[in-house]
């Protein structure tokens, strides 16, 4: 059996999600699909990440076993040229029988798009989240300091997962900001479920003047989901790069 | 009889262009209607400019004369209400009786987005060209110098429109690398049927050495449009500006 790793790029916009769902249609099955019709082979994806309906991916990574003879960067191509257009295969290549694309991820980077301004987005509708408030960028990049390093990030994720430790990494966290437009990047050891979106939803409180900057730091310990914004919306999120 | 100035961002995808035509949902009508249902009134819109199929906007301009007492400002988001999700009014003010949206303009600045990689886009593909071979973008941005001041831009115009002169003066032609992705940004007094689609296709026969720079000065004396490069897709192409 040979390992095969792939980096794929997706818009989120039709799908349920990564995972495979009752109701809808995820990224997931519609490569586990191609893959089949590619290599006449029925596999297993293993995702590094299971991002939710409508959240793209510049550079989610995934691998599976195969017995295939096909040369593994020869799959990028093949896999692409029957994959829907919203899905494209980056690089594929083989990596040894022990790599685990969700176990043996070191750390991901997400960005996170906003257009501030007033008027409702038609142009980046699905690829943004719309603020209509006016946004202090100063006390968010201020509140940015306060997540950076190790801490116990509970009161920054959603129910409905299960995972042993709480505790994650965060070593960087920027705004930058161009326009209308507002780029959150933030990169860490590992994300809680919703901890991105959470976060940048807190951030936006900041930025309206609903919590204060250095009230990030009593957020994080009081472990409090309700003490943190609002989980901002899907579609502005994009699965950036895995590190291992 | 009041005479109201829109601006309008709007996602291409899903239209056969600005202008009402029998085989497609038009840009234009889709406003109309909506100016119907929220004024109760049949108008007339009159647009700067008749983008494609598949062209974006950012900052369309259209005016009508309306017997309406609604404030000017209010239609915006009266409008917004009702329209479909991909048309949006960013602004809407009363102007004087004379103005008229396409015959005014003294100017307009369009931006065209390429994604320059091997790989098939996933995330931008009704928002970028793609562009799978190496681009010199030194010898595209040398070829831009020759293309700026007033010309004769004959080799650059598909058949289809009649204008009286094929003259226009560019006032900018620039691009701008980052990462994967090129803006091409070009500020003209006025544009020719498909002009900017087709000196972005010159650039990129220039960029993969088809063309070299400084046969662009010969291409543009030539005024044939065969010497031209190909026709750049529409869904790079928005419409950023227009100048009164």
């Amino acid at each position: 059996m040979r390992n095969i790793k792939l980096i794929i790029e997706y818009d989120g916009t039709n799908y349920c999600g990564w995972q495979k769902q009752k109701n809808g249609i995820s990224i997931e099955e519609m490569i586990e699909k191609s893959i089949e019709k590619i290599l006449k082979e029925k596999v297993e994806l293993i995702g590094s990440s299971r991002t939710d309906a409508k959240v793209h991916a510049k550079g989610q990574v995934a691998n599976f076993f195969t017995n295939t003879r096909v040369p593994a960067e020869k799959i990028c191509n093949a896999l692409n040229s029957v994959l829907p257009e919203d899905i494209k295969i980056i690089h594929s290549e083989e990596v040894s029988k022990e790599f685990h694309s969700r176990y043996d991820s070191k750390g991901k980077k997400y960005s996170y798009l906003i257009v501030n301004r007033e008027v409702p987005l038609a142009l980046y509708r699905n690829y943004a989240a719309h603020v209509k408030y006016d946004l202090n960028l100063g006390n968010m990049q201020e509140a940015c300091k306060y997540f950076l390093g190790e801490h116990d990030f509970s009161a920054f994720r959603s129910t409905g997962s299960s995972v042993k430790t709480s505790v994650r990494n965060i070593m960087l966290l920027e705004l930058i900001k161009r326009d209308e437009f507002i780029t959150v990047n933030i990169e860490a050891n590992g994300f809680l479920y919703n901890m991105v979106r959470i976060i940048v939803g807190t951030l936006i409180d900041v930025g309206r003047g609903k919590i204060k900057p250095n009230e990030i730091k009593d957020i994080i310990q009081s472990k409090d989901r309700k003490r943190a914004g609002a989980t901002a919306p899907p579609q502005g999120l994009y699965l950036e790069k895995v590190y291992y």
